[in-house]
């Protein structure tokens, strides 16, 4: 990591002027937190990445209008449990009286709230409920590390543990801003749950444009890069707030300054897309393929892709089973075009790296080597295209025993 | 089914002039034939489908150059066991070794055989052990609905039951021609052996053009309808022979006799996907999506697809689980486009039919009564888009419980 970006303690809460709450409302789940709230003392700017299904859930269409308005955000309320997707107009009233709740809480307008929901299509929240759920979490909102990993926690559905982190960046000026995040998503394993909701804070003073620029950039290479299970949900959602407390010279022009905020936002991005790749129930390890060399961008992309989103690659990597016309399989059919007598393949993990595949056929590699290299908890598939320069990481993760039996054990 | 279509038994060898064989050659599988031969007595015409992955095995190079140069074909060799895929060379040359072998026992050229692998990808076929295969296989050759089906058993790989059905077609003049296939290839739950083969036998006269145009219009409402992991063979094969020993007045242009002989073939097709879709290991259901109404023939067959190949909507069958929403949401990613708050979806099985969404939101219905419809072995979901007036189907399994424990259950 570059010496100017420096992991820190706090999640949310990790920059100035932020508030996080988490609080029981029994919107659904009963005996656990099911709400959780980010709190901004001052405006924020935000950018956001929502789901590209054409069946949007009420929540995402009511923070796409608010995040391409421009209208300065406060507030965001967050619920697990239910989706709020396939709820028709009474599912949009439900967004406007959860936002006209909060904002009247701290004395702001409605559209200064985002709201987000996860869990079950079609069912309706119950009102009373979640403006109950908005008093809690005003109540017990605070600037504490301990809240923000509170809320991590109320925003999980199958997700095994929470997942946030933040970054202190320095700036060429010397001076400091930080980024927090708080993820929830779990793997392939949990189709039904695989809605990722994803929120980022920052005190940093940066121009509205430029974020919103930087956010794709890096959403692209992050958690567009992670294997799901096709089933791209109705309320995937990534948002970030920007209240621009740290003080720091504004950035609104291209330079160092942007690439750094670009270099953390993504580091933050990344580690969060490799904890959801890797939390599917029952994975027993972290699938990363790398492919480079690739005619251009867009290819490398796809193969990465394809091949962590295998479930023959998968069930491959549970079994430690180097069954490599997998890989080869999963490349061929990516959409990308390549000369498949061209490909090299490489494994490597924590026991060390080893030649699979030459010119797309396997090398007299010694399969005891393979099996070692393939049980470790994160193995790594390089592929060389040998057809140009470009190159691109996804990551997934393998399917476990219980998942799909018959297939690790394919070979043995 | 049309009354000038009558199912027959017989197989591949319904079909005047044809012999099936099958044969124990020890190419992987031990205990078991693993080798089947369909044998002419008269050259045949050809027309055949291939994998559209970049990554093709040896067989299917040959096979598509022999297809292409329109070489009049005599038999087709078959192994199971081994894909010789990702074989370089040596693997071509193991094709090559076949034909010839095959071919000097009926003494024709090398170019008259076809051949055809499944299995494991990477490892190459021992010569000795194929061509011994190709000995002993003609040496078995019979024109029986014994043999017919002793080699719809020798190609099955993980498939639960062998897959073969035959047809006798009534032409406008009153002649009768047959067909019979015989495939190989189970649901998603086997990605790792998903190849599929299918070869079908005619005794039909009809010119080589219509036929090739006939079978991908077929292939495309029938083997293209049926749910896959994704995972796109480098092996899938599916291809006519048609030798005219019928003696019918032969099929040269567009009219009924043509339209007839399509049918014969899409319900020979239909039959035998509908048997691979619903052969998934631990598959409890034949899992339909009709959708209709839709606003071009594209969109219909995108999102019927669409919901028979998502992991949510296939958990929700096999957990008699109306989870409506996740049909909804598979429509939503399917790629087509239509207005969400048009959509009605009904469930349909043996224990009668009910309207569960209308305009995209639930219907007040009983989920008793739809637990039940979903219960029955073959449950169909029928989606009406309110855009346009073409239809498609598109066929699957659901997911059993030890596949994804979790997602079935995931609303009680």
């Amino acid at each position: 990591m570059k010496e100017y970006i420096k992991e820190t303690e706090g999640g949310i809460c990790a920059p100035k002027g932020f508030y996080a709450a988490s609080a029981a409302a029994g919107i659904k789940y009963q005996g656990r937190t099911d709400m959780a709230l980010i709190y901004s003392e001052k405006d924020c700017i935000t950018a956001g990445t929502f789901t590209s299904n054409l069946v949007k859930a009420a929540p995402v269409k009511w923070d796409m209008r608010i995040v391409e308005e421009g209208t300065p955000v406060r507030a965001v309320v967050v619920n697990s449990g239910i989706a709020n997707a396939a709820t028709g107009a009474a599912g949009m009233e439900i967004c406007e009286k959860t936002a006209e709740k909060m904002s009247a809480l701290y004395g702001g307008v409605k559209d200064s709230v985002l709201v987000a929901s996860t869990g079950v299509i079609g069912m309706q929240i119950d009102p009373e409920k979640i403006c109950r759920g908005c008093e809690l979490l005003y109540e017990a909102k605070a600037a504490t590390k301990e809240a923000a990993t509170a809320a991590a926690q109320a925003i999980m559905t199958t997700d095994t543990h929470k997942k946030e982190v933040s970054v202190s960046l320095t700036l060429t000026d010397g001076s400091e801003v930080r980024i927090g995040a708080m993820t929830k998503g779990s793997g392939m394993i949990h189709p039904n749950m695989c809605t990722m909701l994803g929120f980022v804070t920052t005190d940093a003073d940066i121009d509205k444009k430029l974020l919103k620029k930087v956010l794709k950039e890096v959403v692209d290479e992050s958690f567009n890069m992670i294997s799901v299970d096709g089933d791209t949900s109705t309320n995937d959602t990534y948002v970030v707030l920007a209240n621009a407390a740290a003080g720091n010279k504004k950035i609104e022009s291209a330079g160092e300054d942007l690439e750094r905020f670009k270099e953390a936002l993504m580091y933050v991005s990344v580690y969060l897309a490799k904890q959801m790749a890797g939390d599917g129930e029952g994975a027993t390890a972290l699938f990363e393929c790398h492919v480079y060399n690739a005619a251009d961008k867009t290819a490398a992309k796809k193969l990465a892709k394809s091949v962590v989103c295998s479930s023959l690659c998968k069930a491959a990597i549970y079994g430690h089973d180097s069954n490599f016309g997998r890989f080869l399989c999963a490349l061929g059919y990516s959409g990308a075009a390549f000369d498949p007598d061209k490909v090299d393949l490489y494994y490597e993990s924590a026991a060390g790296k080893l030649k699979i595949v030459e010119n797309g056929m396997g090398t007299d590699y010694d399969e005891e080597e393979a099996t070692k290299l393939l049980s470790e908890e994160a193995v790594t598939v390089h592929v060389d295209m040998h057809a140009g320069e470009d190159e691109a990481t996804a990551w997934g993760c393998d399917l476990s025993y219980d998942y799909v039996k018959i297939n690790a054990d394919y070979r043995s």
